[in-house]
């Protein structure tokens, strides 16, 4: 890892620049396929399952049959799993439901809030080596909750054409209504334009590689919204004298794991805390094996040593990570000065991938400087705060001549009127 | 007006379609405007002005003298209306404030959200023939009461290099740090990207014309988060044989005032409403200032007649009005079947242009059928939710395993080492 000791402010915006992206080549590739689905409907679906995929499929929706085989598969000890993860992320996430207050700002004036579900949203669930059935329960459960119509997940087939059985298994304990054997571009242009199988839906959320991404951003501009845009995993760990090198370590090559571009960073005021977590990184690394992968994330991964909290603090807010480690023991005065973090892990027995887990906290954030506007997925993602208001004869007496003097001088005299009207209507009722 | 009768559920997406948006040819004319602010800041700024604007700036940003000078140029009357509808918006927007519980998901497994106000916000106000002081009121509210620290507004200067002074008033009483004279495309590159004037803000939010909103989506795509994608405005009148003719007439015309791609739409359950409320819009429209830009509005306008209640609320569900107004006695029952809409006014009192202006809540609202999956702007559009968790050797041991076996089968090996570290230090602890 590269060491930068006491860098000056100057210095921060270099140090903690992203990786630029470059979506120049990708853009026509994604435009051409997202316009082929929105005009062809399934039958593009299948070849681009055949050409990307290579596999050739006859139903893109997973049959109740597969359903029910995906139970048999799957270990007994990985279904507990799942089920405690559920029961904690679903714990968490219920916790977040709205009841919005009337609110009577004045005599006669009363206004609220009422949150209501997005009818229909679409999962996206990438493939690759390992099966990401944990993003299974953080986009579903959440969805369920909220009370969304119709929650469909699109995932990319295995070569023999199923689905990783711990997928479906999670999906079913979360709630998904509909499973579609689609992946990569084809399936965000699938949701949302809709197919002959897959329906439109209004919101498409979950990660993917620069294409899905590309492809996300692409189909935000007009036909639907997305979760949020997205970047390379990362990690800040703050680290000081008091903290446990080995958790640290740990911490950091879990971030590194997960693939070349993930950024890890760990930002301390202690010099001795470098060279000890060095040591442990080598120690650990070397029975690794995700190791060459971790590896290459290292090279451009940074150890940055800062005077004291108030610097560290300041240096972490300018970077704001997508997932935050406070590992020390004074974490509580630390967390309350976090301006800039997708979620916060604090103290020294609160590991990053407890939260990936089943702490209960969702584990879709904001990287690349996102959680600067941001927030990470959580219930409000699924909903919608639709407001209400009425108006009392009292309340248009109050407010009428307020709301006709704002309008002529906006000069929207038919917005004056259709107060003036009321006005002269309640003028003299009780 | 053109009217439908009975139309089938067949027709109804026709029916409720919004007139598509060409933005071939914006793009290139916007990226090219962005790129020039991105690389030459002001220099380039004060360029577009004098090209776009047809003034010479010297001072982009508005000073305090001018500010001072505004207050005295403001009527006393509309000064008060600002103060009076400032109130109100206040009043709705504090009660939005988010207090996060800390939820113990199981013991020694501790969640909460906290919601952290975003640092920098950019507000956009439009500029044209009249000053929408009311949207300053509406951008500027939420953002203060979030505790944005840097809330920097633009608006393009009058031909004599000036902001017109309602628009400083009710930017004073908001809160606003610094007003710049910048309008259209070289607005939202400036707060995008900051210049040696503006400061790079993380989210920008408001109105404008088609330029606007193709630069507010191009910025988007990368650099900064805006308020929501948006088109012309809209309202979807509810009304049944007890309505009054006048009030629905009113509504319909203050919409249709907006301009003249504005979408007017009256659905409702009684023939003989149709001849009154038509009635009544030519005798109003007869004396509008505004007639031919209503007038315009209204050919495209469509009144619905369906058959019962259930049928007008689904066609209003399927249409997704920015605005809806319920202009029945029993509104109630109505209300609690919305399920996609930006803002809603209940009953005979509560005209559109209470919103628009006073009753408290935000006139920000998601057109063109955005209302499906995106709120109008209110507290949380200002802030993030940043996620906190906290495990305790306990909560290690509860949750140690599950989040080892769900790591080990996505095969992240460093992500169950993380955990299994810790849970080897807890064992025996107490």
């Amino acid at each position: 890892m590269n060491c930068y000791r006491y860098p000056s402010e100057r210095e921060w915006s270099e140090l903690l620049k992203r990786p630029a992206k470059e979506s120049g080549s990708l853009n026509a590739t994604v435009q051409a396929v997202l316009d082929d689905i929105k005009q062809r409907g399934d039958e593009a679906v299948r070849e681009y399952e055949a050409r990307f995929d290579h596999v050739t499929l006859h139903e893109l929706q997973v049959s109740e049959a597969e359903m029910e085989a995906a139970e048999n598969e799957v270990d007994e000890s990985l279904k507990e799993a799942i089920l405690h993860a559920h029961r904690n992320i679903h714990a968490f996430h219920a916790a977040q439901r709205f009841t919005g207050e009337r609110v009577e700002v004045e005599p006669g004036v009363t206004c609220w809030q009422k949150s209501i579900a997005i009818e229909k949203v679409g999962l996206y669930i990438p493939g690759g080596t390992a099966p990401l059935f944990s993003t299974v329960l953080m986009l579903a459960v959440p969805a369920q909750i909220a009370g969304c119509r119709d929650i469909v997940l699109c995932t990319p087939p295995r070569k023999d054409g199923s689905v990783n059985p711990a997928i479906l298994v999670a999906a079913r304990v979360a709630g998904v209504n509909r499973i579609y054997k689609i992946g990569g571009v084809q399936a965000i242009g699938a949701m949302a334009y809709g197919t002959e199988s897959v329906p439109k839906v209004y919101k498409i959320f979950g990660p993917g590689n620069q294409y899905v991404m590309c492809a996300k951003q692409h189909v935000s501009l007009h036909d639907v919204a997305i979760d949020m845009p997205a970047g390379p995993s990362e990690v800040a760990v703050l680290a000081d004298a008091g903290s446990n090198p080995c958790f640290v370590a740990a911490d950091l090559l879990s971030q590194a794991e997960h693939g070349v571009d993930s950024q890890v960073l760990l930002i301390t005021t202690s010099e001795e805390m470098i060279a000890r977590v060095e040591a442990e990184v080598e120690a650990q690394l070397a029975v690794l094996p995700r190791r060459e992968i971790a590896e290459e994330a290292l090279t451009h991964s940074k150890i940055i040593l800062v005077h004291d909290d108030e610097e560290m603090m300041r240096l972490c807010n300018a970077y704001a990570p997508e997932h935050l480690i406070i590992e020390t023991s004074h974490y509580e005065e630390l967390a309350a000065r976090v301006v800039n973090a997708g979620s916060v892990f604090l103290g020294h027995y609160t590991p990053e991938s407890a939260g990936d887990y089943a702490s209960g906290t969702n584990h879709t954030l904001p990287t690349s400087g996102y959680a600067m506007a941001y927030s990470g997925v959580n219930l409000d993602s699924y909903q919608r705060k639709v407001t209400f208001q009425h108006i009392t004869p009292e309340g248009v007496r109050r407010i009428g001549q307020t709301v006709a003097v704002m309008a002529d001088n906006e000069q929207l005299a038919a917005h004056a009127h259709a107060m003036r009207v009321r006005m002269a209507s309640v003028e003299g009722m009780d």
